[in-house]
């Protein structure tokens, strides 16, 4: 069976990503979570993950004599590996636009990951209306991202109609909306919804508010 | 015809991707240039690349009625359209390990990019060693390439055998390398050549050397 590398849920997008998308589609796979200490970056975490690839970073996919590493990869691993689902919308034009903002969310919004770090647990509400007024280019990544949610179909579903690994790639996006109140419209609200009430999200969510290890912004952000 | 939208040669790296690739596979396309002016991300390019994609960045690929934007997404649409080339390599394993490392240098390297940005025609080796001295970040940047690389199956051999979207994804280190001096192995050095020797390579550096327009540095780095 699979073996999915993850660290805490509370924090790790890059982990939540491939998650969601194994989750969501009901792919068979163990999930293997190294923890982070209090300090993230080194000492036991780095240690074990570094044994499962040079890179150290999660998350990992491990299929057989397989690793592969990188939450892009893993996606496009996973949907050639289960042509029968539809991780990739199955029109090609759909299929083309997916890739384009996955790609770039891979890539960009530097500012939304360093000012607003994902931790689901938190309301960071004050501190989100602090960081609005301050930076601009946190408000031109936010609005960037506001006209690629709008640009779906259906206000109603998800970015290509069904959840497909676009989603799974907004997924924290939402999160960090939430948990720093950002001053987003009605139809993003709408879409934040939307992902907050799929199944797995809600699943990686719970498991989230579970966690008991607070690991300082400051130390994260290393 | 496809049209591919880039900026001037010897600065954008992002541009190189695409553009070494659907020349070192000889696949039918327009090439679209909209130059820098000193001032780069401003004025007259970013209007016009503005009318061509919302996200404004080069390259942007278009197919028909299709804008596929982010070199990544564009190196796989081409991979899925052009299925009997081998974009991507044919064996599965060896894909995986593409995706992976393309992906990873997609995302990562943050120092490397921002210290030493891509410029064909400079000879920056005096800097290079002061930077090398000073940025531990940059040396852990530069080892991890290079074991990247030394993880190739045939040192006198592209990363995956052929000429692939991978070897194109790492093509801009290859010269950033060669620009600042950076201190790096026999083998590294070996890769290099190698990559500098490409026919499609070779006719890209061509043409960054006979362009005129010089970007300030640090008006480069905004």
């Amino acid at each position: 069976m699979m073996q999915l590398y993850i660290v805490n849920k509370n924090y790790s997008t890059w982990s939540m990503r491939p998650w969601l998308v194994l989750q969501a589609f009901k792919l068979p796979f163990e999930e293997v979570m190294i923890p982070f200490a209090a300090d993230p970056y080194t000492g036991e975490f780095k240690r074990r993950i570094q044994a499962v690839h040079d890179n150290a970073k999660v998350p990992v996919l491990q299929d057989g004599d397989l690793v592969i590493w990188d939450s892009l990869a893993i996606c496009e691993y996973l949907a050639e590996q289960f042509p029968n689902h539809a991780l990739w919308p199955q029109d090609r034009a759909q299929r083309a636009w997916a890739r384009s903002i996955c790609a770039e969310m891979h890539s960009s919004f530097s500012h939304l990951r360093s000012l607003c770090s994902m931790n689901i647990q938190a309301d960071f509400s004050a501190h989100g209306a602090m960081l609005w007024q301050q930076h601009a280019e946190l408000r031109a990544e936010v609005a960037r991202i506001e006209r690629i949610w709008a640009s779906r179909e259906q206000a109603t579903q998800f970015l290509c109609g069904e959840f497909s690994i676009a989603d799974a790639f907004f997924a924290p996006v939402v999160t960090r909306f939430k948990t720093f109140q950002l001053p987003v419209s009605v139809e993003t609200q709408q879409y934040m919804d939307l992902v907050l009430q799929h199944p797995a999200m809600k699943k990686w969510v719970e498991a989230a508010l579970q966690e008991a290890t607070v690991v300082g912004m400051e130390q994260y952000r290393r």
